[in-house]
């Protein structure tokens, strides 16, 4: 396991001693610390942490730093946490509608090598981009969504993406709300992109909205698919200016390009380890 | 009346011809235009169009111009239009309440000259800020607002507004909501600096709800007042990327780096006749 | 030529009657102004101005309006201009080396027909993404240079893109420098991405300078190549926010998005006809 | 001592046991740690650490902390530090000249109590300002500056400063080369303002030279002075977009905004105590 490395993300009430004891349990049992990052939350007093260390001496076999974790330090702290490995290859199930350049940007990230995963399934409601998932050999699962449908499409997407053991669900501009039985069988792990800055412009085109708004920026925002329509945790947003000038066309040209970055940066964190949701919002480490 | 301009900013329904009869009416009569921009609006085919000519040879006098206009042009296209003259200097009427950011910072854009404005009264209803305008010699006026005199109490704003000849009224934080029988005194002349990037968190507090929304990004938005509260044609608006290390007190923090600046800014584009207001929406020429 | 409309792209030394002339030999001659940018250039007192109109009905013969427009207009103000067309299909030539953010970013809005170009061919010193230019049926020219062969091997690339008839060069994190004998076939036909906010950083490896240098903004430039290295019109740049959290590899990860948009954004400037090189500064209209 | 914290921020050769045996150190001496960043530097190998903890119940005493820390940890890590404490003032001794934006947005701060701070002098090379001092009652000490005095008056100034017991010196756009010998005094202390995001346009007349390359981007970065002029390490910097409609008076308007808020950031940060120089970068914590 030359190289290999654990990061810990963990939160609790904030009390003292959490980052000595957590330090200590990896220091003392020969893991070298190489990062470190916590934050305590102002309004809830919750306290977050990710570490990071080198498991190359560290004594304590990887399949077992849970359990001993647990019984050491989470239980005397009441911590939530999740354990990850930075040698692992995430997998992500990527599902897509008739909108390309989400689709094409993350496979492009993914043909270069920029990033490194595993895409072992493509779902679409549309026939439209088979021919582009045939290029990477990737299955392309065609599946129409009608009212009548929706449980058993999405009983069937749910074992599909099972089969495939995906990580994530990354939803590149896929044009169906998904439902709180889909999601609960992912939780934290559909990230979905709306082409606006949330709160602003839920729903269905935000751009027409923001155009007869006047406003002077829009935005996209990547977040964790929760039950509440565009009401999940936020992870990446960022705004383009735009002016009187701008048509409603040009609006959605524009927030293109900021819909593809936004979503891929909010992707790059989480499969990063550095994300940790916390009800309707997210702690993003640096 | 060297080096002395005449701006012309106007709308009308798009149709062929207008440029051409404005342009005519203005290089015929030995107007020299030195900048002129022009915006057709999709949706209701409407155009905007702003052009600005040195006086020094036009042969109408600048007092009669506008009648002119009206005669030969305007009606001819069922334009609507002002006229405004560079060399008028924009008398301000600064409202404040207890927040002082966007009050200092237009106060030394001022003082400094770089803002060539007059400043003839303050309007507060606390008297915290009295002892600064006194530095500048500007006359303080505190009134209180309550629930039972607010029609009382507005009433002897406008008449100060008017006899001070006021052409715009900046409210810098100004924690009051004006009534419409107050706006509709100054129509498209009072600017608000609204604390959020709008339609975002409208109302009170929205640093506290944009805290516990978990966004990442907060902003702020200068706008006409009109009688929708927080609804008014919007004129300048940016973002500031925060973090989940921004607890509320940051957000506000920083947040007034933002307000004064993008206050600034629209007040700037509006004392250059750069902004037509149109239904809720803005076009505001570079 | 339903729908069809003629953009004429101009400059002249500052003087009246330029926009009135302008404007009137199009109205006069029933073309319907639609669009209408104009400029005055401060220190050189150069007068910029784009001016679009329907065809519709416009008298002269679109194969004559450039004759008519020098006689008529632009001998009496000694006006450089060129003239488009927006129903022209621009044909771009696309020269990769071995980086791909950039190659996929321009072949994924070809693909998707957010851009409505041509690209005839794609033009390499390396075989790396030859399969990639098969797929969309692209020839692919693999053209190894060095110093040796450079002249011939630029002569043959020259006589490449004449066959093909391209319209514009897009040098897409191609990583030659390419000689004077080469821009002088193509003056301001070629468009470069250069990753650092010139002129900060020019010459190779910048994200390692910038590293080096603790700089806390990285960015990315689009200009029109010239024989100065990096020294050429610059028509769009945008910078990002890093840390020193941010190693040499995550620049160049950060940098690849900047890179990519602020080439696709100059790459659409020049192809709506949006962009006047003057010196070696550009006029980039809205 | 209630609610008064203790902040150790340190640098030394990355290496196993740092953060362990440093955070031990505070809590087994009953210290509550509320905040700890570290950052590991990828070129040198060298980790930077910052660390905040709550002195209530911690059993050193304050002016004990760094003697035991030297003893017990910093000696065997070869670490370089220093301590600073929550409930400290900061005296700052501030610079002008002829611009009065900076002055003046620092003194809002001041006055507003937006920053909690003593400004026990203002020194300038003009005597511009001095009437806006006497309204803060702060000593304002005109000190012109010539080629053949600046030794002396230097000398002045370094007394001056000292007798104020000024723990940081801000240039708000003082228009003086200082030397080594009176940046020797104050080492990493003095922070200056440069009207350009440097290293492009160092030295005089930044928006001349920008107007003039024809950028589409202005900024503003605050830094450290050193003996390499406008080549200190950067605290923070920031950019705007320009475009040719943008004269260079304009780019100075619009700069100021810019330049004001960037420098007022950088000093925030440096008061924080979240700020590490090393070498000509800098770590800057979140």
């Amino acid at each position: 396991m030359e190289n290999s490395k654990a990061i810990l993300l963990l939160h609790c009430p904030n009390q003292e001693g959490v980052i000595a004891a957590t330090t200590a349990f990896i220091h003392d049992n020969n893991g070298n610390i190489v990062a470190l990052e916590q934050h305590v939350e102002e309004l809830e007093k919750e306290l977050f942490m990710r570490i990071e260390w080198e498991l190359k001496n560290f004594i304590i076999p990887a399949e077992k730093i849970g359990e001993f974790f647990q019984t050491l330090v989470a239980d005397r702290f009441k911590m939530k946490w999740r354990l990850e490995f930075n040698n692992k290859i995430p997998r992500i199930g990527l599902f897509v509608s008739k909108y390309a350049h989400c689709y094409f940007d993350i496979l492009s990230r993914y043909e270069s090598k920029e990033w490194k995963v595993e895409i072992p399934l493509i779902i679409s409601n549309h026939d439209k981009f088979e021919h582009v998932a045939k290029r990477y050999n990737i299955p392309y699962y065609h599946i129409p969504i009608t009212k009548e449908n929706k449980k058993e499409a999405e009983q069937k997407e749910i074992q599909l993406l099972k089969e495939h053991k995906v990580d994530l669900i990354v939803l590149a501009r896929y044009m169906q709300v998904v439902t709180s039985d889909f999601i609960s069988e992912f939780p934290n792990k559909i990230i979905n992109i709306h082409h606006s800055s949330l709160p602003a412009f839920p729903g269905a085109k935000p751009y027409d909205s923001a155009y007869k708004r006047g406003v002077k920026l829009v935005g996209a925002t990547a977040h964790y698919v929760t039950e509440d329509l565009d009401a999940g945790p936020i992870i990446t947003q960022e705004v383009i200016p735009i002016s009187h000038k701008d048509r409603i066309r040009d609006l959605k040209r524009k927030g293109k390009n900021t819909e593809k970055i936004v979503l891929a940066k909010a992707v790059k964190k989480h499969m990063d380890h550095k994300v940790i949701p916390y009800k309707n919002r997210t702690v993003v480490f640096a």
